[in-house]
């Protein structure tokens, strides 16, 4: 049975792998000073076009979340995020964890707006309650949703002008950079947020995150504090390898399209049988409502997630493409969806 | 130049990139509930013989006792370590960052002594105090050295007499377990802790600890509380398929003797040649004791670190060898030696 | 001009200035050890009939409740409360600060349904989500409502079911206990709570709140816990001699009597004049609606706050009665009621 | 009997009391908003000759060091104290339970050192250890002794000079200051420190420190971090009158320079016997070393701490005097002295 559970359920792309093979009895430098992870970097700095900015590869995505915020804020300053966000629903606290409290807002298909984040800052109005300091956002987002330019940019501004940080959870970064209606750059991402990375575990890495600090002040001694969260890798090579192979020759962008390709497959039949949307994405995930019926069909055949019963007998499901979704997976479930 | 600085300096074994290419396209179950995973626990618990314990992947040394300390104590309750434990020295405070002190006696050889947890535990008499509840030590010891079954097994009763936990790090267990003195087994360390670890980082893995808990008190959510430190990778089978690999076979076993094998040439040619040591070793870990002479020769040629001034002008110096060490390069430092 | 902010705004009642004046040169033993402590519990004692219980005494609300949730819960768990709740919204995010994420529910008229805490278990189905294992309420709420015996008990029960501690803030536990509708005494409380603390800050004390930890799994080396979160007081005999006064002669009792006649008085005005209210409650705070042209004349003679503008034109405004409030004050803040 | 164990056994100075009792019906604002703290903050600043610096009152010793120290640190910075520090061994690991390590040194009769200091940050080379921010001194130190001006100066430009913080733990500062070879002011350690604290609990108050913080990048959000600890008292003017009070006609300097006379009328005493030091004080603390003979006399008619076996038979053991202490007590110890 194929599953379209998740973005991270194969191992890797066979060039990740062929690169770490090639040269298994070379020594590297340990935590992350070595030439791979250095050669990885300038080629990531290429597409960044931003001097300031600094690189550091991580394990994965909530390790990432828990140690740029920790290293971020001041004991008493909060996040902001939607109430969909990763780091508030699907990480067990490792914010709280670290001693933040996480606000939320409402969002709009899985969106942050200026309107809420104003209106967090009204709310939190004297010492007897946190200070929000950065906002959180995904890009995607948890829904599949993309920010556009216009969106980010504003929320840029926003956040500069009320001395917030705002930063980018790009665990699916990929899949956002490559949708077919997205106007924003990694250089723009290094330009508009303090921080942000950049996902190779749910873009056919083994595993890794790139975290890009673009703000200064917020690199001073991130390598203390991410070995101190026990994030920092002995072996940093096995990261700078992956990351050197995903940007040598676009690979990590050619994954991404691939993963949208085959979604895209999937939603265009879905469109043609009007099937109706829990929320409308040009990404790797896909969320449409199906009937009882019809989810009976289609769980024989396919794993997926159940997500929300929208209506009495009317199901969302999510299903996830990955770099390594073969054509014939999706273009099996469009038969099963023409046959239901 | 060759380098005896580390045992993370290579990628992996080749049988452990093998395994992992074989089923490129194959999906597996995230966050460690994968078929790889499972099979790797059931290879362990063979050696374990000890039907409580249970075994968590986890991806590196530091964020193994980060994890599983922060997870068995209560905020007021502290660690005992000697004071050259990792935890203590090289860790950048990451248990303190989790709320607990660690407190610290000398040890011999890098080893903790019963009298002195009975200190600690004398000084520590009342509530203006922390309360010390968990023996850290570490198997083999940053000097390199082991316990014996004896050691091992008194402090062992102590702990349970004196309601303590006993948590092992075996960052270098592998070399520990083959060292030419060993008398201690995996199913020892099950039955005489209450957790420990099987490092495979630096025994010929990409990374990864399996971290064994077999007091069923300190099992409960552990992988709630795994996920909260950010250290449930999301494509657990990567770690699956390497522990998988290294218990099938005795490859792990096989890999740290060859390690061992390596020091010990290095090792034999020292003793030969009267050299002192700083602490004497039957692991891939060497302290020998060089004059400044010496190692104006041995530098240009090898790259190792000095640990210590020992007196004007002898330096004692740490040699590690891992399973990638070629016979080549201790013959080469043989000759090294022999020329001095 | 008179003041309704608090209930924390004057020094203390006489009797306590007047017991801790009367042995200024005695000598007491240090850190709640003093004999005057030892008196209070056992006075407090005499009130529970419930042997279990130990009882500490705190300096402040937000202090207790930090204290205890830190001490009660692991590093997964999290807390369920009303969005109300005091630790959710006025207490700078002191229990994430200690790890630990607060869960909200709606709640109805300030008060947590054991519906929504079914909602939230079954929300929080695994180990990427924290796990809710204590309920949170305050007696009375923070919008000055009270819980029923019959409200409080079924909670108790449903905690003991579901494996959840259920903690009661008594800030303003006084005032619940002689609201005019209450049927629950200390001893309920002690019977069917892990955990309540009896406010004596809010309640004529110069400070100082008596935590009652009546599982006795909880109770485990709390002035450990106590003293690390910097809440043991050197002199504790000054908490001590203040609740051995309270707990002589119903002091405490009387004094929240004092404050709830003063609310009953000012709420028999509004009654009669059918003002309406935000939330209708029993104890020393109101909350009545007025327009903001009658706000304008109250304002000019009377300090409070305004609560929330509940519809164009309207706003709530909370009223808080203490020990110390004249009659002569609430007389005249009637008289300016009816000259509106 | 009469105790020489503590400086915080009795109440209060009646010059306190009588200031608390004075408007017992008057509002304040809370949270130390109110006009006596304001007065207070005016009283001390005008010792303190120091524009930039802000004043805030705490409720006690350890809770002061916590909020301090976790508010000025990122999470991968630590403090430097001497190894008998209060924080390191008498407050339940409060510091460590937020987080960060204290690194400790020897000292010099309880005195911290710049080649010590120095020797900590040439050991702390790296990201594998925690980065050295703070130093911590207490003025008097746990052992009565006290930094001298051009100690505490050089201490204080080598901290500038290597970019730590200076943070002087000011328990029993008012014995320092007041001590017959004491030659620093207030007024120099709001030049010289980044923050420190004036300690009324030991020297006549109720409870109470008054934190000065002199470096205008550590005050930001401090009401926030203090609200955050749980260490806002809500009726912040008790310790606003207290405060207000002993900077009124130097009762702080008088009760203080009380304590330190009676401990050198035990003083000459022991001086005149030829009694050997544990360690020579000038402050309201006395080390003095008696043998088992003499010990067993004395234990029968005083109160005291034996302190440490200094030989076979030979106890060193703490004498304290406080503001309180009647001069009869210390004329009955000396006439004890007299008859051994």
């Amino acid at each position: 049975m194929y599953y379209f559970k998740n973005d991270y359920s194969e191992i890797t792309h066979p060039d990740i792998m062929k690169a770490l093979s090639l040269h298994l009895n070379d020594q590297y430098e340990g935590y992350g000073l070595d030439r791979a992870s250095k050669s990885a970097i300038q080629k990531i700095q290429s597409f960044l076009q931003h001097d300031p900015s600094e690189i550091y590869f991580l394990e994965g995505g909530t390790q990432t979340n828990k140690v740029a915020i920790s290293s971020f804020l001041r004991p008493h300053e909060a996040v902001i995020s939607v109430e969909t966000g990763h780091i508030f629903v699907h990480e067990t606290g490792a914010i709280e964890n670290t001693g933040h409290k996480v606000v939320t807002v409402k969002g709009i298909n899985g969106k942050i707006t200026i309107d809420e984040i104003q209106a967090v800052l009204d709310f939190h109005s004297d010492e007897h309650m946190v200070k929000p300091k950065l906002v959180y956002l995904s890009q995607s987002t948890e829904i599949g949703t993309i920010y556009h330019q216009e969106e980010l940019l504003s929320i840029s501004k926003f956040c500069r002008q009320h001395d917030l940080y705002l930063f980018v959870d790009g665990a699916r970064l990929g899949s956002a950079l490559t949708a077919k209606d997205n106007d924003i750059t990694l250089s723009d991402l290094a330009k508009w947020t303090d921080a942000f990375y950049i996902g190779a575990t749910k873009n056919g890495g083994l595993f890794g995150e790139a975290l890009v600090i673009n703000n200064p002040i917020l690199q001073q001694d991130m390598r203390h504090l991410i070995k101190q969260q026990g994030a920092m890798l002995a072996k940093g090579f096995v990261l700078g390898i992956q990351f050197d192979t995903l940007f040598t020759n676009n690979l990590f962008f050619d994954l991404a399209k691939i993963a949208n390709d085959r979604a895209q497959t999937i939603r265009d039949e879905l469109d043609r049988r009007n099937t109706k949307w829990f929320v409308e994405t040009t990404t790797n995930q896909l969320f449409p409502i199906f009937t009882a019926q019809e989810l009976a069909v289609l769980e024989s055949q396919f794993g997926f997630y159940r997500w929300a019963e929208v209506s009495p007998g009317q199901f969302a499901v999510r299903l996830v493409t990955s770099f390594a979704t073969p054509q014939s997976a999706v273009d099996d479930f469009v038969k099963a969806l023409q046959s239901l």
